[in-house]
């Protein structure tokens, strides 16, 4: 099962593809979609929307696993990351692609059983899980690889 | 200047197509583009997405004029309001239609004089501006023609 993590963002869309195999998760790739300030919201959706497609295409994964928002946390920018939000929903519906949500806290309840877990704890069990000591830089990049292993714990 | 009104939505998409020609305000067309609400979020998105695609193919508007969201206003809907909106905008961007963003205060100032206007008030300046007695029947299509007609006085 391959499963395409997306952690959703006007500014930067974090996502990575992973796969469960006898007993073990791969990593096959990940990286970020990021668009420029300097941009209109409407060029930058249209950006996220071509750029999501492109990855879909190449990757074709069997599902993908996308943070679901939370009206109450970043109240600043729950505008803009719902929007690009609806772009990425719409992509994976195009392509066919089932989409599962979960929340953050989801997130870190199943990876480190604890649904308050720092950033830190996280990344932790990211390393753990994947039996990586390097993980990408960027942390969006590490909340979809999260959101991932989250979709595919939750198979199982 | 054939101006395109929009009102996000997820339920609903209200549309109208308001051309300003000698003076006179004339609504070309108008209508709604309704999703199911037994229908994924997804797949209502990718409804939105192809069906105002096709509308913009249609009408071929100079632009576009679409309600920008309020943080505190429906703080229940604007999660799905603003992913619709995202998908919106990413049409009106795919087409090369510039858009215009104007919240339903500014909305409300520019047709009436007054920010607080009633739904009644803004509907009766609608009628007398478009020099008509009947209007559509969805508050969504009668405000996306309040929209339009909003930036065409904002042009002028």
């Amino acid at each position: 099962m391959r499963i395409l993590g997306i952690d959703p963002g006007m500014a930067i869309v974090g996502y990575s593809l992973v796969d469960y195999v006898n007993d073990k998760y791969l990593l096959e790739t990940s990286g970020s979609i990021q668009t420029d300030k300097s941009e209109t919201d409407s060029e930058r959706l249209l950006e996220i929307f071509n750029d999501l497609s492109s990855i879909c295409e190449t990757l074709n994964p069997d599902c993908a696993a996308i943070e679901k928002l939370y009206f109450f946390k970043n109240q600043k920018t729950i505008i803009p990351v719902a929007e690009a939000r609806g772009v990425i929903m719409t992509v994976l519906q195009k392509y066919n692609i089932p989409s599962y949500e979960y929340t953050p806290i989801e997130v870190k309840q199943v990876l480190t059983g604890y649904g308050r877990a720092t950033k830190k704890e996280v990344e932790q069990m990211v390393k753990i899980t994947l039996e990586k000591d390097d993980l990408p830089k960027l942390d969006d990049t590490i909340d979809s690889i999260a959101i991932a292993i989250c979709h595919s714990r939750n198979l199982r």
